[in-house]
């Protein structure tokens, strides 16, 4: 097996440019440009073997989708269309050839669904494997969705099922739960934990109604884009229990409250959570499948989550339940 | 000594916050303007401790600074002018708060001496320290400087002395060296290495001329500058060893053989190697004190470094001296 001390650093990015668009290849730095009247938007993520991946249980085609995912998700949650990204990756001469190029290719596999490329980027060496991505988007600066900026009274929109990506990673870690699920199930689960679709569909749809928009994605989880909202925007919100939308299949293997639990703190279903006038919010909805009006902006600064059948009480959600690194 | 696992992820992000911009902190992504008809110029890299800095030997200040020069020469080198920076920072739980700090102050200094900011960013935990950085310019197309486009005949132009970078980082490893060397002689050596200036400073006198300019910086050593100009623009080079501007403590110090080596191959002197019309260069040279015409571009494919008191036969720069990683 070829490893990556055997071909060198120019070896290795001979090897990897070719997943890189000719034009861009081989100057200090790559040139962009964005449309007249947009603004560009930046954002940067760093993954780390063994903390946001695990090379035991992830493909590196996966570790590659999701470390792209990521980048073009928080794109997304900006309302911000990809112009590309680049790629800093430190990794051992012990790291085989072939592993890297699988890892590109799920990168590629990721960008090439939304249209953009690797744009430039850097290796080095390092006892620890670690992926840092940035990402380019431009937006029109009307269309730029904030964290800051959701109104008291706007519905807050999801535009997709919660928990799935969670309920994915434990069945994968875990073979012998949910024996009794059909394997198209078992494989939707795992698909949505490792190949997490960016949600850059969706922002087509919401050019055909008034901005602004408040929103970011849900990639801390639900629970946690709930309460940064609020945070940002100085206000609070309820949340209907019964209508956050889950996976139709944990009816059949998780209890109410597990399905909660993921929905609300699995993290990782990198949805969009949108906060709008709710007369525009039902526009959305009905464009979007799976999406659902979850609750309500209020002016009470926390954030309540309501049982509107009343078998549970109130109950008020806080960041402690949510990942923190370290 | 508060470490980062004492105050987690989000009392750290609190700490780092205070070293970006206030408008910019707290979305998915950074929101950046470019001037109309310009392009944007992007450029990634990642340092890895132990490979690229020494806890043991480099100062966090000092770590920062280099970090932030690097992507801010890659900028230069492509003529383009920093809109800001991303950084994303890997580190261990155990790794002290004032640590983390003094790294983003070392940053915001050398930012700041170039107008600039940190725009957004990523901290996650780690075994090893990882610094990512990727910093972003603007250019007005026709002055973007390219390494492809050395044309026969060319002047190539150094920016400033070669090898006080890696003088510096010798009498860093063994105080030893050098005892007969004047205090500020040695000081101003080690600055080079620790501090080095990205060579920003240069672009508005190359706007003076009329473009195109092929050009890179000599980040990685002189030698490795001319090849990797010559190879993207298909020309050859020839280099006049007694041009080479070098510190001019080195003649007190160092053989002509270990000047003209510290010159060509010790890296990280972070000027900018361009190839233009002698008129042309003859016009910067003048305005830039320590500048130089080193060679001439020609049509053999080879880089010959030729002495013209004839003590030395001619000789063929090659790749194999220069850098590589792992």
């Amino acid at each position: 097996m070829q490893l990556v001390r055997d071909i060198g650093e120019k070896g290795l990015l001979a090897k990897l440019q070719r997943f890189c668009p000719v034009e861009i290849i081989g100057d200090d730095g790559a040139v962009i440009s964005t449309l007249p009247g947009h603004d560009l938007v930046v954002t940067t993520d760093v993954l780390v073997d063994k903390v946001h991946f695990s090379l035991r249980t992830t493909s590196p085609e996966d570790a590659g989708w999701r470390a792209v995912a990521v980048n073009l998700s928080d794109l997304a949650a900006m309302g911000a269309t990809p112009l590309g990204i680049t790629v800093g990756l430190a990794l051992g001469g012990e790291v085989a050839v072939s592993w890297v190029e699988r890892l590109y290719r799920g990168m590629n596999q990721c960008l090439q669904a939304h249209n953009t490329a690797i744009l430039g980027g850097d290796i080095c060496r390092s006892s620890v494997i670690t992926i840092a991505i940035t990402a380019f988007g431009q937006v029109e600066p009307r269309y730029t969705i904030r964290r800051q900026g959701a109104t008291i009274g706007d519905a807050i929109v999801v535009t997709g099922v919660h928990g799935a990506s969670r309920a994915g990673l434990e069945l994968l870690l875990h073979p012998e739960l949910g024996q009794n699920l059909p394997q198209s199930d078992r494989t939707s689960l795992i698909t949505a934990h490792q190949r997490p679709q960016p949600r850059l569909d969706v922002l087509p749809l919401l050019k055909q109604i008034t901005p602004p928009i408040a929103g970011m994605d849900s990639s801390d989880g639900l629970a946690d884009a709930v309460l940064q909202l609020c945070r940002a925007s100085n206000v609070g919100a309820i949340i209907e229990r019964q209508n956050i939308p889950v996976p139709s299949v944990f009816s059949h293997w998780l209890t109410p409250q597990q399905a909660l639990d993921y929905a609300l703190y699995g993290g990782e279903d990198f949805e969009l959570v949108l906060c709008m006038p709710l007369v525009q919010a039902q526009k959305i909805i009905q464009k979007l499948p799976h999406s659902a009006i979850i609750g309500t902006i209020t002016a009470n600064q926390n954030v309540v989550l309501h049982d509107k059948s009343n078998q549970n009480p109130d109950q008020l959600l806080t960041f402690e339940r949510s990942f923190q690194h370290f």
